[in-house]
């Protein structure tokens, strides 16, 4: 039988569905991460609680994601794993900020949370944490959420159900490790890192992200522009369709393209790749510089976009980001 | 045995990838409906075919909604039951679409179409058509999507998967009937309506759809109702949250509501209801005078506002047909 129970472990709590309490306001956090623990009961691993934040997610917003970022920077080297509390709400992005702002993290990162407080006793929170210190404990390093019984890479991870368990899924790609009988079964790991950990927090977020729909007026992406958007993700139709009869949205993405101001075109369609060379529909948008997502998650595209330009990168150099695998974000392929 | 080969149905072709042929260009719609039936096989029904459109689906608008609702209106006395062949990119929307200009519908009218042109031999299309043709013939009244041996309604289909054949979900209710080795098989039926069928194809496009993320600058918001938008879904988070501290996004909705701006408040999340009361965040959403839209479809919930703004509803009106369940498209309880 293996040995774990000199893992020491640190976790980051910072509010979210979890921690929540009831208040005349309705469901708002309240309980510390001492309170979580104190809840979950098994833990075979040394565990150190900080609590960093007390927000519904919400209000987690770029200005936390800094902040998150920079104290699993600061602890990378004390402890072999930090599991991060968080509300589910928002849990993808800032999960999928992470991997671009802490690129060759040197330890597993692993955000949970709930759909159900821990105060309350058909929570799902007591089995979340139980996976994310184990994932904590043994995966390898990378930015992970843990769920409902699976590992997912953080920069796949999709909230796509309100209130059942299997809140989370992994898109596009398989869970990294699953709970069984067996215990956490290990799927294909990220591959080792090369480097040190580089910790990266510049921003900028002034971007959009547009829901492409039949009637869709291609100047509101002009006026988004003159108002200071300075990159936009357009989620367009299936493997990559985008209207340019009468509502010439790849002529605006082009006008867009030429001011200097990225556009990136994902899919609305939740599951599989964008292809935007298939139909003559996508070939209209790459022809007009629209700078293909491939198979991201939304979640990842805009906070990759973010992220690219608070480097600033121009239009080629998003590009060329885009086409580059940071963290498991994206198939090449 | 049922006798069924009396029947006599409609084929309304619209072009899309079931229609497409390779061009150097990418694949573009070139089959005409005549072509598609004469690659199906066995039909049991007498069908008419009708080429009235030859586009991609990105390239269906409002313009197209409005022709293929009055060429449904104008033949739905001649025949058992329409079917509409279609891309798939913006069937969800069609679909949706065309539940709230064809109110009381009198026949059953089912969209289909395919993710692989129907002369490829392992394409999708036959068993699709089939499926409709039999829904087409055999469901009550409404508007359905036949896709891989389900029958949806019309206003609960979201396109989920990009190239599988099981590309199209029934979101949040049960499919209408699925295809077995017992033939089509009827889950609940939409109940029978009173009243004749409504041809009303007016609209209002000058909507939005945008999708929140954290770092999301309401002042957007407002530039779009600055440059003419008329009424805004916005996808939250989850179950129901917006973002509050520091950027306001409930506040900017406050300023749109009495501005006679309508906000749809949906979520982001595909599966499963929003609750804006659950969570302070929501609730703060709800305060400001954002419109819940329940369990709804994004795709609904936009084309239920452009319906809803075209017969000049001010933001009370919209609030109350919200709550209103046209044809299936919310659950109220």
């Amino acid at each position: 039988m293996e040995v774990m129970a000199e893992k020491s472990l640190l976790m980051l709590s910072t509010g979210g569905t979890i921690a929540s309490v009831n208040t005349k306001e309705g469901l708002a956090p309240g309980e510390s991460g001492q309170d979580l623990l104190s809840l979950v009961g098994n833990i075979p691993y040394q565990i150190t609680v900080k609590d960093i934040l007390n927000l519904d997610s919400s209000n987690i917003q770029p200005e936390e994601w800094q902040l998150i970022a920079k104290k699993v920077y600061q602890y990378r080297n004390d402890y072999d794993g930090i599991v991060i509390s968080h509300g589910t709400d928002t849990m993808a992005y800032t999960a999928s900020m992470l991997t671009f702002m802490l690129q060759h993290i040197n330890l597993p990162v692993v955000l949970t949370g709930s759909q159900m407080p821990i105060t309350q006793p058909l929570s799902d929170a007591p089995d979340n944490l139980k996976a994310a210190f184990a994932a904590a404990a043994q995966c390898a390093p990378g930015i992970y959420v843990a769920f409902d019984r699976k590992i997912i890479r953080g920069c796949r991870s999709v909230k796509v159900r309100t209130t059942a368990f299997n809140a989370f899924e992994s898109v596009n790609v398989p869970p990294v490790a699953e709970i069984t009988s067996d215990g956490l079964v290990m799927n294909e790991q990220p591959k080792p890192v090369d480097g040190d950990c580089i910790l990266n927090t510049k921003i900028d977020t002034n971007v959009a992200l547009i829901k492409l729909f039949p009637g869709f007026d291609p100047h509101i992406i002009q006026a988004m522009a003159d108002n200071g958007t300075r990159g936009i993700v357009i989620e367009a139709y299936g493997i990559g369709g985008m209207t340019y009869i009468r509502r010439n949205v790849a002529a605006a993405i082009a006008n867009l393209s030429r001011a200097g101001i990225p556009v990136i075109a994902s899919s609305q369609v939740l599951y599989e790749k964008s292809d935007f060379t298939r139909y003559e529909v996508g070939r209209q948008a790459l022809l007009a510089g629209a700078i293909s997502a491939r198979d991201m998650t939304s979640e990842s595209a805009i906070t990759k976009l973010m992220w690219a330009l608070g480097q600033g990168m121009n239009v080629e150099q998003v590009k060329q980001f885009f086409q580059t695998d940071v963290a498991g974000e994206i198939s090449l392929k």
